[in-house]
């Protein structure tokens, strides 16, 4: 049976990533992920004790003991003791303590099937469209590394010591014309420093958030604003969330149902769509908060990488705002990626809470990262950097666009955001993107899939196509590897394995 | 009556840090808050309105709003909108959302009154026993800043990537041998890389507690485990600790009556007491916690800090622990202050539920720091720093132990721990550390009080003073400064003021 299946997976071409190769163990570990990951094995299923599959194959328990710890360990399945093993359920860690278990993303699912999965997506080989973040070299990075070096030669003494949680003064005057340049009226002593745009949601969920409270979350939905409301054990209310934005009176809607605790909303280029809302959507959902008094968490990653289209204001910049909304944004998606710095600036009124909160996560932000980024702020030529960015990413995202229209523009609807660093591609009819997903990493290419940005089953297939890594001279074959898996799915020539193990 | 306060306040010395200057508003502001501080008002009390006060001053009613506002921000205060303004219950942040509030500590609270006292403190002239982690000069700070210049030498490329949120994979090999060194056996892939030993403790709260949830907890604790405690919603059970550790029996019979889901304890140089466990009861503790399968939360901050005494191993360290301990630690108060870094090693079964919360929370920590610290561990003379520094804050603490016996020996019990850099001050009778406090610090000579480690009113009265930043040639007078001040409290000459503003 081992051998049938290692016969399919001669098929694949030398660039695949299959684990043929390697130890007896890791082929039955990558063997059963594989099931998993493909359906054959459904959630929640028992597997064959490790004494009984090491008898049908023939081999030692050891071997099958170390696959099942493995898989184990990565979160495929979930050994019980003195019950047997469990395939868990995809994308989420095992249960323990009676949580319920956080939604989970493919680039930082440490433990779930998305992550081994992503493992294999970087694998060397793989074109990749799985970053939705500048590389390094299109960045500021080079910037920001040089405002690191030179106030490290000043002297290191000052940041290295314990700071305020709210950060240092010197970053938060320098956030201010940053601000105002997005028309956002604050004062330093209103901003909150923050380890990322994920540490200012995390704070913000803490902060208002208690369990059982109802959230409105657009749907699809970045899975870290996801995360933060599950750990909050907060309940998301979807909102339906497409090419023109949402529909105002079903926000009304929900409200009058589900009297929810906040809205959280990513207006520009929405992680992961990249759709935009638009402004009277804006102005409506801002009215709508301050009338029924529900804050808003706006969550404003990357707004300056606009290629085309006007200019929209951010929903804390709209008048009256600063009474709802809790305005966060990193500046790892547009500046520096992987700086994990960011600030939060909460709605009149929440500041002590989300310093208190800030204060128990972690003290403070590293005050050397601190430093250095109010110098780059305030003597580096960002404007510049972000004209520059966007000119070279419009460049890119239109070629990417051409060629995946050409290539699998039959295979469902295909968008075109006005900015950001990804394109959605809701499949059509019955494709199963997570099919799409395991069989396309196997091929060589690999994104991220819907249903790490959906916190209901059965939702609509679909593909986040980010190309922020992605060399451009690799588009052409990875959109070829991409449709010869379309083929494949749609019309699949034989399943990939009938039979278990 | 704003003279008479005046005129008190211009008998304390040219070295204090009154607020007898400046704007009518900031005197007004201070004025209040000295009432708060040391009582005269009290918690809940009413304060007349904007317009009541300006009229009693003949002053502009809107130099008392900015005053009301001020303190409101600061955290002495609460407006209740409609209700008029209230004094806000002391070292709590106003009530917001219905939360508990959150106890909060002299160096990290951002909007109580301890932090208001907490700037007070920073003032020059102030002497300052406030710091129980070494000062920028005597840490290993230039050793690793030296790393992180060397990082950044060989490109910060690699430091500008996203990672996974478990931790750069050569920080976690680095930090085996430092873990080998205190007898704890660990594998790489166990490690979660943590923004400082705070978000350890952050991280393990959210993952086992929930609201209500029982928790055993030192009486006095670490603020920072409080405030973990509090921020999950659950509540302490305390656990009376002193100079011999605590009662096993205790425990036993806090387990029975309150089945807690989690004990936390910090075993060795333990904030703010300094009094370490001893053997027998450490692993009294662990055989308590596995035979009733409760996790314990064991935060080691500086166990390299040991001035006399043998060695005593981390909880974690003891046979079977890994069943149940999650061993927290940071770098700050050992090796450099401010690096927030440390690292999170589960119990058994808790790694893929931490490593959930860890991306929740900020996705990983800065890769350049955790670069530059892999770097420091595995080529600095880390173990030398470590002799060096022992030696230095030996002498140190044993000075200032003298000093203290001599000049206010009389006025409590002063413990001399086996390391680390606090001495303990329990004092005697009716003392109240509060009003010591906040007269000490008029005084010029700061500390911690024990309500911030405190959970339950009416606690003993203590201070914790620290020496982890003190110039030794300032021991002598901030002692004097001290005693002048016990024996003020101890025989009041006079009321600070009797009416009210």
């Amino acid at each position: 049976m081992a051998k049938r299946q290692r016969s399919e997976r001669a098929n694949v071409t030398a660039k695949d990533v299959a684990a043929d190769e390697g130890p007896l163990y890791a082929r039955i570990r990558d063997e059963l992920a594989a099931k998993i990951a493909s359906g054959k094995l459904k959630d929640g299923a028992k597997l064959p004790t490790v004494r009984e599959l090491a008898k049908e194959r023939a081999i030692n328990p050891m071997t099958v003991a170390r696959a099942y710890r493995e898989l184990a360990e990565r979160g495929f399945i979930t050994a019980r003791p003195g019950r047997g093993s469990y395939v868990s359920r995809p994308g989420r860690a095992p249960a323990s303590n009676g949580r319920t278990a956080i939604a989970v993303d493919p680039s930082i699912d440490p433990g779930g099937i998305s992550s081994r999965l992503f493992e294999l997506a970087r694998a060397p080989g793989v074109i990749a469209f799985t970053g939705n973040y500048p590389s390094v070299d299109m960045s500021d990075a080079a910037a920001f590394a040089h405002c690191l070096q030179e106030a490290l030669a000043r002297g290191a003494t000052e940041y290295f010591r314990y700071d305020p949680p709210a950060g240092r003064e010197e970053l938060r005057e320098a956030l201010l014309p940053f601000l105002a340049a997005q028309g956002i009226a604050a004062r330093a002593g209103d901003i909150v420093v923050t380890s990322g745009g994920q540490q200012g949601m995390d704070i913000v969920a803490r902060s208002l958030l208690r369990r059982g409270d109802r959230v409105i979350l657009e749907e699809p939905a970045y899975f870290g604003a996801i995360n933060v409301v599950r750990a909050a054990g907060a309940v998301p209310v979807p909102l339906r969330f497409g090419p023109k934005g949402f529909d105002l009176d079903e926000v009304e809607d929900a409200i009058r149902r589900h009297h929810p605790r906040l809205i959280i909303i990513n207006p520009t280029f929405q992680n992961p769509t990249g759709h935009s809302v638009p402004l009277d959507q804006r102005r409506g959902l801002v009215r709508l908060a301050i009338e029924h008094g529900i804050p808003i968490l706006e969550d404003d990653h990357s707004p300056e990488l606009r290629f085309r289209g006007e200019a929209l204001p951010a929903l804390r910049a709209l008048p009256d705002a600063e009474q709802v909304v809790y305005y966060t944004r990193g500046f790892g998606k547009t500046f520096i990626p992987g700086v994990r710095l960011g600030f939060l600036l909460p709605a009149c009124g929440g500041l002590g809470d989300c310093l208190e909160i800030k204060a128990t996560t972690d003290l403070q932000s590293p005050a050397l990262l601190q430093g250095a980024l109010a110098a780059y702020f305030k003597n580096s030529d960002w404007r510049g950097y972000i004209v520059r960015a966007c000119a070279a990413y419009r460049t890119r995202q239109e070629r990417l666009f051409d060629i995946l229209i050409d290539t699998i523009g039959d295979y469902g609807r295909l968008s075109l955001p006005e900015g950001g660093l990804s394109l959605w591609l809701e499949l059509a009819g019955e494709i199963n993107a997570r099919e799409v997903y395991f069989n396309a990493v196997r091929r060589g290419v690999a994104f991220a899939v819907a249903d790490s940005f959906s916190f209901r089953p059965d939702q609509p297939s679909a593909l986040r196509i980010s190309f922020g890594l992605t060399d451009p001279k690799d588009y052409e074959e990875g959109a070829r590897r991409l449709a010869h898996v379309l083929r494949n799915v749609v019309t699949p020539q034989r399943p990939l394995s009938s039979a278990f193990v």
